[in-house]
């Protein structure tokens, strides 16, 4: 158990950007909602998932929608707590744990605001190692856990509360309410009992986010280099340096989708890349050439600060430094790929392991 | 009371599809599926809403959608209960009795279904005394009733339950889910004890519709005009004779709008005729002209038989005779044109009753 008092939420929203692969929100944002509710309510217990008992019961915290929106729309901190007060009621049970549902900037630190507000402990870990962009793209769909019942809360007071046959469902009937909803919504999921949560979740994600955070901190106030930092820390294999060209992007159904163009620099001069995106970074290119593909990580660093750069926060002339981070091998088996891989989001490739691709 | 058995469903769907004013869902198939609910679990009373105990527990049931799709949906049977028993969970405690949302072909037989397979009670009324496109345009809206709790339920097995700020937000969130689930949803909704339903629901169209498809039947038989008994019945007015030239349909936004252009038959030989509709007939015009709108009912009947015109049945070089019928009071005030006027639909024409527009 370690508690996380409000000035640690900003190495967490940091560390879970570059986990978060582009998506995952606005860390900056994430970061402000947090440290205000635990500044509110004390700080937040994190918890390692042995702690809870097996029959505690526990659910996942998250905004649903597309990152460029709910950088608009900041949640006010009520809904995520009407959303988590409405799943109790109908499961007719006090929910003894909070949980990230994935890895992000904003999706690290809103179930934080729910720990802080119901003075709940928050579990050390996630459904991902990293962002997704659609709600079934989780471990505990591979482990046979339903999204629902789901609440889904808005900021103006309207609520949902869904019943799917599966999480591909789920997925469908919320993302068009999300979309009714403005583009976003606080959401509670998922709901497991904490023998569930043991074998389900990837373990760790809050605390690494809060050590990858530290790690650029004090390697920029050391002056060293704060993406050798993030690399040594979660063995990321460095893909290019490179100034940002040209960003294609647009808002279909729900998602930030779109693609950035790339030119290298320094040692990369005259190499020319490409990466896609669907709210998070999916393929990154060199011409025709596949660097890395989903389920491993794809980070933007800002080349100075080393900053984890947002889809939603791309412009032209931004100079960066993309890393290839393994994923959680839950994500590399046959099952792990059917729900993630390459070929589910469209693209006709086969998957490689990032460090099978481009090498230590 | 009054018991209905399964070969009175015929009378019942086919009047209240005059009612429907094109939309309300396809009479046939409204038939079959309350016909075979009532051979299988006994005839449904139908009681007048001053039966109710002020503190009984009363909701409507309906099909929401697009008709088009509505009749290639034909909805099992399962659905519309399971809506109800989740609406009776949530609220934890049995519904008492259940009402008709809306008079339509199929929207006054899934009522008699949920009757049937739960054993309770139908309430002589609806939320409107003919159909609308849209949920919030009830009577019970202008009586304070809030839509939710709702329930929706779809044929694969999927459920949602809203929880709105208000019944415009209902429908907003309800017709994107419809359009999710396939374009065609079973819906339990406007929950309310017997003393509000006592004050705001129009009374009686259950028995209206039953004696207005009776009406037609009996004229036929009779070999006398089923047309002339439809008008004695509700005191309609005639507004013309035609053909359908063309009919200009698509589906948007989870709605069937479009146009039917009609020329003059008959006496009305030479004039030119235009109706206007979204799911339901809205506006009918000759030339420039209004001769009646919304919340007026238009009403086409089949200038042979007199069976009642659904829009998604309209076919070029149907013969028709047009109707026009006057609404419920409740409709004709301020409240009442501000929910369900011409103004609210988008047409710039103040409404006049169809009775000075096109005299008696």
């Amino acid at each position: 158990m370690r508690q996380f008092r409000a000035e640690d939420l900003q190495d967490v929203a940091v560390g879970a950007a570059v986990l978060g692969t582009g998506g995952g929100g606005d860390p900056y944002i994430g970061k402000l909602m947090a440290m205000q509710a635990i500044r509110a309510h004390g700080p937040v217990r994190v918890i390692d998932v042995d702690e809870l008992d097996d029959d505690a019961l526990i659910a996942p915290a998250a905004m649903m929608g597309a990152p460029t929106v709910m950088v608009e729309k900041l949640p006010n901190g009520t809904e995520i707590v009407t959303a988590f007060r409405s799943l109790e009621e109908y499961l007719g049970r006090p929910i003894d744990a909070v949980l990230c549902g994935e890895a992000g900037g904003l999706n690290s630190t809103v179930p934080f605001i729910v720990a802080a507000e119901m003075g709940l402990p928050l579990v050390d870990g996630d459904g991902m190692g990293r962002a997704f962009p659609e709600l079934q793209m989780v471990t505990f769909t591979m482990h046979g856990v339903k999204a629902t019942p789901m609440v889904m809360a808005d900021d103006k007071g309207n609520s949902v509360l869904l019943h799917t046959v599966d999480n591909r469902w789920t997925e469908r009937l919320a993302r068009s309410a999300t979309i009714e909803m403005g583009g976003a919504a606080l959401i509670a999921f998922y709901a497991m009992d904490g023998r569930t949560a043991k074998r389900s979740i990837v373990r760790g994600t809050v605390t690494l986010a809060a050590d990858i955070g530290r790690a650029i901190r004090e390697a920029r106030a050391a002056k060293s280099s704060p993406i050798q930092a993030v690399q040594d820390r979660v063995g990321a294999h460095r893909l290019f340096s490179a100034k940002i060209m040209d960003v294609d992007r647009r808002t279909v159904g729900g998602f930030a989708r779109g693609e950035a163009h790339l030119e290298g620099v320094d040692a990369d001069a005259g190499r020319s890349f490409g990466i896609q995106f669907q709210n998070e970074f999916l393929v990154a290119m060199e011409g025709d050439e596949v660097m890395v593909s989903t389920p491993d990580l794809i980070t933007l660093l800002d080349a100075d600060t080393g900053e984890p750069i947002t889809t939603e926060s791309l412009r032209f002339g931004f100079r960066v430094v993309a890393l290839g981070i393994p994923s959680d091998p839950q994500w590399r088996t046959e099952a792990g790929l059917a729900l993630v891989g390459p070929r589910y989001f469209g693209y006709d490739i086969d998957y490689r392991p990032v460090e099978d691709r481009v090498g230590a």
